[in-house]
């Protein structure tokens, strides 16, 4: 497993890398906020593990396979773009009158570390940045696909993806749902994002509408697979694996799908929507090699 | 005065028209956030001046004078975009980590009509949608066109820009800054996305360099009399007029135009810069009435 991932690591090096320099481009303006360049970069720079950018990277390098693309530092900055817009969402998602995560990652979540009013505006500034990299000039793919890249984030993130996600889940501390609707509430406050990188990553290495299917399908099967895993951490972890205060969703009484199926049944769904996600791969055979490890971290991960 | 803007206001209802039609459209989803929805309009139809709709409108027609494009549809769209990018600052900008209001446009800001997490859900998804709608469908422009569309919008909206410059004014609260400095962080929280308003017109309608260089000193100026203008009005406004406590800024002791140039001094300045934006336009004569009495409008207003 550990060997499989080096290259999820690698990924990960090289969009930090790229993110702190954008910073750090950033920082040299004459007039610029430094505190909320500071609050942005603790936010998208805490140590996550990059999936999504793996996702993004991994993606790109099956559709090269198949095209004439290098699109090696291009998926970086795609990646980053991506993992902005997560960041965002995690910010925003921890502040008081949302989930009321002092932690995060182990460490202060961003309104604990510098106030509010900060989080708020960096949050607000991270998506921003999402939407700054994929129409800025250091992305060096076509006008047509830059703007697909932002048609695909865009949709995912907004009130028809994740941010009507987080709605739904909100609202459900207080209603009772089925576990079809939780698997589309879920659905659209993770899985879309997750999805979204899978296929950019496939748009910045040239892949062909029937490849950019099989990722969506591939994509779409690891989301739900992500999330009962995150729901079987929940209630298996301890706060230091988790890096938050476990048992947190539970307390809310919202429905879960350990709830749902039961430890064992959860676990077994999990591994059932791994191999669905898997199976969407079955054309590509050890092309898909990185697509596939990543689904099989995904419900073996510790954190 | 009144006729000469009669255009603002038809703008400003097609630009409304067109935001309520793009909520139904999302509505008819079957797996929706509705109440989010519900914020989102709210939100943003809650009857604003549409200033910066109509400078994207007129600086389209401005444009459409000296090129072959027929702009008027794409323009409302661009419109509509900006607006709901407004609309976000406006919502997080009222949040009581910031400042805190309960009124805006005379009603109950959107958290205090939703509650907290709605509004930072809401602004969020309203960011979003400026994105999704410059890089949609239905805006029938190039791709390259939608592109400058979308980094003009984010370059105006992030760190660097309008989120930045929020950042700055909450810390003016703690801070004396002298006058040069006011203007630079009023240029960010405020001008940026007057600028980018035009310039996005100017791209809509199919300005060349020269014009997009006219319009972008045209709205600089404007957006600096914009400002002074809101600070007279702050000074010497009711609360019924302006649809919020007046009086507001100079409580938390900001440094502002009027503290530093006086009443009248203030209101000379706001009509130089007016000045000085108009004469921006001198070679496009009569093509530039819209722009120019938008900008006599600024200073004018009572509200």
């Amino acid at each position: 497993m550990a060997n499989e991932l080096e290259w999820l690591a690698f990924d990960a090096k090289a969009v930090d890398g790229w993110i702190d320099k954008w910073f750090q481009l950033k920082s040299e303006k004459r007039i610029i906020a430094a505190n909320l360049i500071e609050a942005m970069a603790y936010a998208s720079l805490n140590g996550g593990k990059r999936m999504r950018a793996g996702l993004v990277c991994a993606s790109a390098r099956l559709a090269a396979k198949y095209s004439d693309r290098h699109p090696e530092n291009q998926a970086i900055i795609v990646a980053a773009a991506v993992e902005f817009l997560h960041a965002y969402s995690l910010v925003h998602d921890d502040l008081p009158a949302m989930d009321d995560a002092d932690l995060r990652r182990g460490v202060a979540s961003t309104h604990k570390k510098f106030d509010e009013a900060t989080a708020i505006l960096a949050g607000d500034a991270l998506q921003t940045a999402a939407f700054e990299v994929l129409s800025g000039p250091e992305l060096e793919l076509s006008f047509e696909k830059k703007l697909e890249l932002v048609g695909s984030l865009s949709q995912a993130a907004g009130v028809s993806g994740m941010a009507g996600g987080q709605m739904l889940d909100l609202e459900a501390e207080n209603k009772l749902f089925d576990i079809s609707q939780v698997t589309e509430m879920q659905f659209l406050k993770t899985g879309a994002l997750i999805t979204a990188s899978a296929v950019m990553g496939g748009i910045t290495g040239g892949a062909d509408s029937s490849m950019l299917s099989a990722l969506t399908r591939y994509s779409k099967n690891l989301g739900i697979a992500f999330q009962i895993a995150d729901d079987l951490l929940d209630y298996r972890g301890s706060a230091m694996q988790v890096g938050k205060p476990v048992g947190q969703d539970s307390i809310r009484g919202k429905a879960s799908y350990v709830e749902h199926f039961g430890l064992d049944g959860a676990t077994k769904k999990a591994e059932e929507f791994v191999e669905k996600a898997c199976e969407s791969l079955h054309d590509y055979a050890e092309h898909a090699i990185q697509l596939r490890s990543i689904a099989n971290f995904t419900i073996n991960r510790s954190y």
